[in-house]
């Protein structure tokens, strides 16, 4: 049993938008052990959706359908697979039932005769709480289907409600499978399988398939599991706890390095500051980004100019003539400053330059000085990265992120 | 002749990332008159991805696959290709000097061997100064293929500089074409085209193809001139100013809000400074996304906690009691604080309700107040918007950077 992914939609091709349904289906599928094997998107085109339907049938049993179930003339996706499985489009009072109440939901009225009363034969309408289109399911013949709108509410919300009635139970002899991931900073992913444990890919490769994913957060090392019990976890667990890499490890499973901050400090009670120049404001922001981070997070001095510097974190003048802005002295003077304005217990400081401009031949573009304060004192280290500018800023924010992960670790 | 899209990589599929490459090429294809008929995604798989080549094939031209090329075992599209094609794999030269110049930008050498320099016979490596692995460029008997790494930085820059030499003389026919652009904001779409201005998609649409594109920062109108003459140009543009929509227009072309903002401050010689809450760092963030914004930005105090908005930027304790955190006077007073303690012309501050807890009856989740302080005074205003944590934190920050350059301009 195979899964496929059909996205309708022109404004997908287009560039108007982007589509958000195969990362959540991606996600929502995963603790099921499902995947989906082949996704192809399409314009609302009666021709190019036979097509994309006929091939996915050909490699997988199961299609599941986001977009083109509109009222509008170019939301051809009903027609289309009416024509596909050879079925007329009929008038259907389950249908209309479904659509009428969610007109009423919004005190509106189903105009008589609207599209969204009509099936294809011996297709049942589904539910849409989300909003007025009713999704479809149809299984024949060991080909199944379930087709929801592509607005992520609408189709996430169908998803949830009807994949574990319709389609879960076509996958009965899912294995055990379980999908192991490990997060990594500060090593790049040739390095990760050459120099720091040049055996690592393999050993890993005897329980199950191996992936690795880099980005601008760091690298994700995935083992997937089939047929997997305590004792291959426990062991796969062994193999990179024993491994060179597991220093760059932060986190085990799919959490944002953000997430497992606002957690762990939740849990230690501490609560965290910042006192940004080169991020201008970043981590504050993903750090924000967390529900339920106001907890923790008290607050960010966005210092981008020396006299903000100087007033607000009290960063002595003559420390900024002496070593300059991008300079451990100054990151230091940052976190203690940002540590007693902020009253937090613990306060983070990066100065540096994003660039373009401002690199010199000793403090290049990519420079950043990350101060610590916390109750062990101050603390700073100096670090040099490659990118442009919103690439450099993300570094930045992610190497003090992993640094205060540290620091709430001790 | 027709495009096809093959993106390659299991992660996609699995959840892990979101494929950023689609909307970004239906966006660099619409001014050329251009557009993918059939994009396919397919995890790191050679069968699959042999059996997307060859739908794909049968459909298009031309496929640009994103996506692959990495230095890693499961990143087997050159493998793939080659069988594909009927072309063995050979060390190139070309390509081996393509990534060991890729490698020495880094300050590093490549080792022998590395699967970088080899090709399947017949294709062309092609120069990717945004990473390390170089592309592929393919064509024989009517089929062509350019192949680029699937992050988008570098997926992005490659085709921005080999598309126009390899793909675009596949295309005769594109006449000489102009994009003109117009950037709304704070008027839906369906108002725009109905109550403020019924017949400017008729007027326009006389001089070429109209397009509107609505994103959480505003409404895009496009209007795509084939032929195009500076005429035709200036005929479109007089169309626009002497609409009603014009006052809601605030950029010709694609310059974002922050780069408008902060040349217009430039040219006027005045500072900026923020006093952010709910938008916890994101306007800072964006400003400093801009180069050279430190010459008019100079700092934001993100005060999330409100005794942080007590000691930094002098609310008053009563005011937050009298009338909670989240009201016009405290906004008034964080603006006249920042103002202050940073020392710039303008202060913007923003008080609100991101969720997904904290909302009221009164208050409820999405509730912003603005504050703006200049040499004007201060001023404030509330505003209500819908949407999830995160886009809310973009349409806070929107609202606030559109009032700054109203008063900018003013």
């Amino acid at each position: 049993m195979r899964l496929g992914l059909l996205i309708i939609g022109s404004e997908l091709l287009q560039g108007k938008i982007t589509d958000a349904n195969t990362v959540w289906l991606g996600n929502f599928l995963r603790p099921l052990n499902l995947k989906v094997t082949l996704s192809m998107t399409v314009s609302d085109d009666k021709s190019m959706l036979s097509k994309a339907l006929r091939t996915l049938f050909a490699e997988v049993d199961v299609v599941i359908c986001s977009g083109g179930l509109g009222p509008t003339p170019d939301d051809v996706t009903k027609e289309a697979l009416g024509e596909f499985f050879g079925k007329k489009i009929f008038p259907s009072a389950e249908a209309r039932k479904i659509s009428e109440g969610n007109y009423q939901r919004f005190e509106r009225t189903l105009p008589d005769g609207h599209g969204y009363g009509y099936l294809p034969e011996g297709f049942l309408p589904l539910d849409n709480p989300a909003g007025f289109a009713p999704g479809l399911w149809f299984s024949e013949s060991g080909k199944s289907l379930l087709a929801a709108p592509g607005v992520p509410k609408e189709f996430q919300t169908m998803l949830a409600l009807h994949f574990p009635s319709r389609i879960l139970p076509l996958f009965p002899a899912q294995k055990s499978l379980s999908l192991l991931n490990f997060r990594t900073w500060g090593v790049p992913e040739e390095k990760i399988f050459t120099e720091l444990d040049p055996t690592l890919w393999k050993d890993l490769e005897e329980y199950g398939a191996v992936s690795s994913l880099p980005h601008v957060m760091g690298v994700d090392i995935g083992i997937t599991l089939s047929d997997s019990t305590d004792e291959k976890i426990a062991a796969v667990k062994k193999i990179m706890r024993q491994s060179k890499v597991w220093s760059h490890v932060w986190s085990e499973g799919f959490t944002s390095l953000e997430e497992v901050i606002v957690r762990e400090a939740k849990a230690k009670n501490l609560t965290i500051g910042f006192a940004e120049s080169c991020t201008g404001g970043l981590c504050a922001h993903r750090l924000t980004n967390v529900a339920g981070s106001s907890e923790v997070f008290w607050g960010s001095i966005v210092s981008y100019h020396n006299s903000v510097k100087e007033n607000l974190i009290d960063v002595k003048s003559e420390t900024l003539k002496t070593h300059g802005a991008v300079s451990l002295p100054v990151a230091e003077e940052m976190a203690l400053g940002a540590q007693k304005r902020l009253k937090t217990d613990l306060a983070i400081a990066l100065t540096g330059i994003a660039g373009p401009g401002g690199g010199s031949v000793e403090k290049p573009v990519g420079t950043v000085c990350v101060g610590i304060a916390s109750k062990n004192g101050v603390r700073s280290e100096k670090f040099v990265f490659k990118g442009d500018r919103e690439t450099l800023k993300m570094r930045f924010s992610q190497i003090a992120f992993f640094k205060l992960l540290m620091e709430l670790r001790n």
